[in-house]
């Protein structure tokens, strides 16, 4: 008998490729002939070597980046980008522009203040819970950076398109759709991503950062708090978190070999999100809590008639093998968060019990 | 056929105890019945909750913490400490000191003084390429800490008793000894330890901090960046490093369980230290860098005749299945790295191997 497996909707940490699971206990007492556990060999070894390097190629082919960017691998999560982004690039009398689209955009915000730097928010979707993404948006000219949060996990919502910033670079927290569907980085500055989500376990985020914000960093600042130390150690300064970042390579070797890449991801992701929207939006027991023109592919939030059935429908499902559908406890409600490792199979038997469930219940 | 295992000396990632890492493997599909990953289940969930409160719980048993003391999980390794602590500490017109006894300890002041805080250096032993602890130090009675490396693992010292500081808390860096003997906790306002050398994979940062030291945190700091937000918190701000959480904590069980606690473990590694010195002290071929009185039980730094013997003695070593015997590249040599998980039979195979290579080579 294999091991019990449900189907994982959590939001982060989140569902892995089962095949990758597989790759990390089959060679966990051994890593590649060493006689060593990927958690034991140093990180100065040939062995680990070719895990980052690795890591680091295959991000540069799927994302086709161009020799200006970086790809880095540092710790603290997206709220340590949060504080380290102003830090580096925000200098006293400058400002920069964040658009703010929900609970993250919110931390980012006030991370920046905290330190007393000068942030305007040019646009925002606060007036309706945050259940749009802002259109037509006037962005400063003289602005360090703009920033904004491309996928909203908690709120549903997702930038279709990304918005002209004309010279000024643009920066994202990716953490929840990175690697989800192709993209152009030209006008990025930066982005960066907490792994949990589309690529990874949770303790490692990805920066990949462009030459030219390179020379906005301050000298005096912590050695740890600098992008430079990262990008001139090949994210090796100290010791860079092993296991997550192999993890993470093998996550992008999957989705390079197995799937096909980002074209083809996005494809499977959109079938996932067209099944269960389409779903919801034939029903009036299920409400999709986001605006049509602005939800999100990678976490489907939605309203059950009162909380009483919410609690019913969660505690149901996870009977039924389907896990981690509860809403953000800042919002309540359900959410099923379908990420790239979520195949579509566990969309369907999503879907599946949710017309089940409205049967019995509706 | 089993897989293929080395004796590991790396320096960190390190050696861990082979139950700890068949247990991961074995439940690495399926958690504990939840039918997911240790790296795919919530930090929210039920099953991260009695991780990271057993890893927190067994922390408390084996140092014997009083309910002063609160356990955090941090990342970043031992340089974001390196930061954080002046940061949080010292504020503008107060002074810490730091005992200078190697490349931690140096690399601890700097980032304090790139901060512009003022801070003294009441002992080094840079005047011997710190091979040698400092004794009677005149500590300063008015500085808000005092900051030593216990362990140096780069030079192969290790501080056999605490200094007395006073009513000055003491601070420690314990990232190549936590864990590896029983001592007083009480005169500690805070110690710290990456987790790759005695405890765990890399990725994770124990932190163990007295409730008055929470008090001289100044408001303004960036959120990730003060302790009161992982004190506050549970460590679960935002997402943890979980899997290395979880690493630690069936590391602290094999401690507790297997090994018997902090006594036992100290017999064990003090009776390890002994045979490996005590062979370099009957031989004329290997030379021991560290004073006598300030070794290391830790990390057994020695030389050989010739940098080649060096050399050779490294490759040939691998070869015997005896892994990761090259020095620091900062300082060349040998070194032997013999942390809790390293059994007495790897330390009996490497003596052993010492010995035949002296008699072929010497």
């Amino acid at each position: 008998m294999g091991p019990k497996r449900i189907h994982n909707f959590n939001a982060g940490p989140a569902a892995l490729p089962r095949a990758v699971l597989e790759e990390i206990q089959s060679e966990f007492l051994d890593f590649k002939g060493s006689g060593m556990s990927i958690t034991e060999v140093s990180h100065r070894s040939k062995w680990f070597d070719e895990v980052i390097n690795d890591a680091i190629e295959r991000t540069r082919r799927l994302l086709n980046l161009s020799s200006r960017y970086q790809v880095l691998f540092l710790q603290g999560g997206a709220s340590m980008q949060f504080c380290m982004i102003p830090m580096n690039f925000l200098a006293d009398g400058r400002t920069a522009d964040y658009v703010n689209t929900g609970t993250w955009s919110t931390k980012a915000i006030k991370e920046a203040r905290i330190q007393g730097k000068t942030v305007q928010v040019p646009a925002s979707s606060e007036d309706r819970n945050f259940a749009y993404i802002p259109r037509k948006i006037q962005f400063s000219k003289d602005a360090v950076y703009a920033h904004i949060t491309s996928n909203n996990t908690i709120k549903g919502t997702q930038w279709d398109a990304f918005p002209d910033t004309g010279q000024v670079p643009l920066i994202a927290d990716m953490s929840s759709d990175i690697f989800s569907r192709p993209f152009d980085v030209e006008q990025f500055g930066l982005f960066y991503a907490g792994a949990q989500k589309n690529m990874g376990p949770a303790g490692v985020c990805m920066v990949v950062i462009r030459d030219d914000m390179l020379d906005l960093i301050p000298g005096n600042l912590p050695t740890m708090l600098k992008y430079s130390t990262f990008a001139e150690k090949n994210s090796m300064f100290n010791t860079p978190p092993c296991f997550a970042v192999y993890t993470v390579q093998l996550v992008l070797k999957w989705l390079e070999e197995t799937i096909g890449g980002l074209e083809k991801m996005a494809a499977i992701n959109q079938r996932k999100a067209d099944l269960i929207y389409g779903f919801i939006d034939n029903s009036r027991f299920y409400n999709g809590t986001a605006d049509p023109d602005s939800r999100s592919l990678m976490n489907v939030t939605f309203r059950l008639p009162n909380e009483d059935l919410e609690k019913k429908f969660v505690a149901d499902a996870l009977v039924n093998d389907l896990g981690g559908l509860k809403g953000h406890r800042s919002v309540g409600g359900c959410r099923a968060s379908i990420y790239n490792p979520t195949p579509l199979q566990a969309v369907e038997a999503l879907v599946d019990f949710m017309r089940h469930f409205e049967s019995q219940n509706g």
